[in-house]
């Protein structure tokens, strides 16, 4: 098999997903946060970054191709009269920016390991669309056009107002003002601008209007097509915070013994009873509901109970939460480990994403049984999950988009919540810890020491960071 | 936890699954086979069957209310009439029969057992959409409309004439002029149709254009509609046939061991070898492209070696189709188990379905993760799945509608392939035995012997039987 995690995947299947909206009008616009968009834009935007993300996180090669900055690459700052079609020499300029995108995606699909391909640009033309098309069938390429649209007008005037506050252009502007001006440039570029239409139902697309709640999907063929769809269909763009917490500690925690279904310590229940105000000190906004997920494993149950009980939140239990299983090494110690299957834990520490306990699992398997998990996170708005080390490193790493050989290695410390944001331009992350000891269950490369420390200790109570683009 | 499969589920969700079609004209043309309707309401028949089914699968209290039922217990023949609109004795009964559906399928939620119901009917009004989704509202019940279009003057003339010369009615009549007589009652059924339209944005729905060629989802909310949805775009109606073979008899199999990653034996790899021919024999059609699905153990691998190799058909390796694990009794003999957990043997007697072996699996849980196999193969065309015995057991469970407790206690022997064919009232099954010895691996309840005839011994080498509706 191929190293996709998405299992199975067949060896021949290439897809160019195509994004399609309203010319990418603003863009000089965009202040910081990258929060100045309309809001089919802000789709578009969230779209191609979550699935590059979560193409990396199953294992699938994929690549952004954006025709924008192949044309910057020749015209750094161009004049608003660039993208006028009537100015010959943008249009000349534009379609060579998009003829280069092209010949460097079918020249990376052509080296062999490519499997999806992001072409973003705005496609807004259905002579651009077919062009593509044409050129992605006679490489043996599937194009899957993804279209945004939004009709809805209270959407789009309350994206506008709010957003406009936070724009540089509009300073000391009336803000009704504003948001009706910039409601005018919108208009402007929707007359130039042409959906995917009843002569173009021979192509496969999804189409998703005022932010996907209505969903069109066309002439969907292939299996990894498919799930992409899926998967771009739960999408939503509402804030909304993710937190991640460790179970408190166990009584397996203590003796050092991995898996099993045992208890938490005391520490570990004044945990579970920290948690409900760890909570509100991470920041709740006002009428948010919140839904516990917890795995069916005793010492994640417990250390949500406090939370279920002080809060009244839904709470779901999902099998597919449960730590990895450890399969014949369940119950021991690393040390014991070391001591009773050397090979094993050698070829762990050599790669250790890749390992497969004996009747167990490895990292790339647990990733598996979590892409649905995933999938109803996109789908859900705020969600506290407490879950268990390797799970939760699995987790983190689809939010934080760390690399695959790297994430089962990450330090996720006991007692410790994760508050993850989506924002424009990536996940902003937070870390509270709660002021109760615990032992630490990380275990650095080469060692079977039963309690060590993180070589890169978190000092500080709270920390953020933020996930680069 | 509720005791459904599907992992999780809120507690409190209740879907009535609204069918939306053209009337169901033609019911006294339904001969034998039921092949003689129109392509919309195949389309409705084959989702209302195949959603019993998944549900049923999977663990989720479902019931049909299908109106006409209600209908026909007080005008057992109704005349051509009776369907008038105009016609306000017809029109009254009708109503009264929704309304008696209605009421059965309130009082069933209300008993507290029913998730989701299917409200069969034509529901082919504004009118009597809006009096559902009202009804629904006011009971806390989430409506999901479901319904299916053809506008495709090919496919429904196709279908016309493929079914057309089975039915009585227009028998020794000009094959072309019965089947233009038959698009010519459709259309005037269609004149009386309202599809959901613009002003019914707020549903929550989803429309099957063209069989599902092109699909349109409005407004899902929760998560079982997701599921619901994502498994109503996976079906298609084509013709195909789905065959199942264990692997060729394994080295433990020999000794008796469960579980492990052994070889096949030397009567496993003469089934392998005989399988192409056994495949040959059990009817493929011409011009089909076959895929072959294998689990990623060694048995399995090696028992579709010859076949991929003789026939060239594309191959795919799921991990969701490894065996069932075992856990500690992983290579160990049901003997063995039962000297060293007999407390566990006997707990696996008792409730195989959701016995879960010590750090393994119970059928449960391979139910769970089968889910994803069973939404790719209703996407699939012809399929051959070379697996495991529990594996295949589930998935047999799924076609020919297997209960739950009986399913794990159901014989499939080695060196048989199963052909399971769906027609348009259930699933027709064809059992092929390949003449190669194997040990029988069926044990009875409370037993613990090593290799155990089936009491019903299949004799015949061949055999049909057909799950009924």
């Amino acid at each position: 098999m191929a190293s996709a995690n998405i299992d199975p995947q067949s060896d021949d299947s290439k897809i160019c997903v195509v994004m399609v909206g309203l010319p990418a009008r603003g863009k000089s616009l965009i202040a910081g946060k990258g929060e100045w968009e309309d809001i089919t834009f802000k789709v578009i935007w969230r779209l191609t970054a979550t699935a590059m993300r979560y193409l990396g996180w199953v294992g699938i090669p994929a690549r952004v191709f954006n025709v924008g900055s192949y044309r910057r690459f020749n015209t750094p700052q161009p004049a608003a009269t660039f993208f006028d079609p009537h100015n010959e020499e943008g249009e000349r300029m534009r379609r060579a920016a998009a003829e280069a995108a092209m010949s460097d995606m079918l020249q990376w699909f052509n080296a062999g390991k490519g499997v999806v391909a992001i072409l973003d640009a705005t496609n807004s033309t259905q002579e651009r669309r077919q062009w593509i098309y044409e050129k992605c069938h006679e490489a043996d390429i599937e194009a899957l056009f993804v279209e945004s649209i939004c009709d809805d007008e209270d959407l789009i005037m309350t994206n506008i107002k709010e957003v406009k506050t936070t724009s540089p252009d509009y300073k000391g502007q009336d803000p009704e003002e504003a948001a009706l001006d910039f409601r005018n440039r919108i208009r402007n570029y929707e007359k130039a601008y042409e959906t995917i239409g009843d002569n173009e139902k021979h192509y496969t697309y999804v189409k998703l209007i005022n932010v996907g709640s209505t969903v069109i999907i066309n002439q969907i063929k292939d299996y990894l097509s498919s799930r992409l769809v899926y998967y771009i269909q739960n999408l939503h763009i509402k804030p909304r915070s993710i937190w991640l917490s460790r179970h408190g500690e166990s009584e397996f925690n203590l003796s050092g013994a991995i898996g099993g279904d045992s208890n938490i310590s005391e520490r570990g229940e004044a945990y579970a009873r920290a948690l409900p105000e760890l909570m509100r000190k991470s920041g709740i906004p006002e009428n948010t509901k919140i839904v516990i997920w917890t795995s069916t494993l005793k010492r994640t149950i417990q250390s949500a109970r406090h939370l279920k009980a002080e809060t009244g939140y839904e709470k779901l239990e999902w099998k597919a939460l449960d730590e990895l299983d450890s399969g014949v090494c369940d119950g021991l110690t690393y040390e014991q480990i070391a001591e009773k299957y050397p090979e094993d834990f050698a070829a762990r520490d050599e790669d250790k994403y890749n390992y497969r306990y004996r009747g167990g699992e490895s990292y790339r398997d647990v990733v598996i049984r979590l892409e649905p998990i995933i999938m109803e996170l996109e789908r859900s708005e705020n969600v506290i999950i407490v879950t268990h080390q390797a799970v939760l490193r699995c987790i983190y790493a689809y939010f934080m988009n760390v690399p695959q050989e790297q994430s089962p290695w990450m330090e996720v410390p006991l007692h410790t919540l994760i508050k993850l944001t989506p924002r424009a331009y990536g996940t902003e992350e937070q870390r509270f810890k709660a002021n109760i000891p615990a032992v630490s269950t990380w275990r650095g490369k080469g060692t079977s020491a039963k309690h060590q420390e993180f070589p890169a200790k978190v000092d500080s109570k709270e920390e953020s960071k933020e996930e680069s683009k």
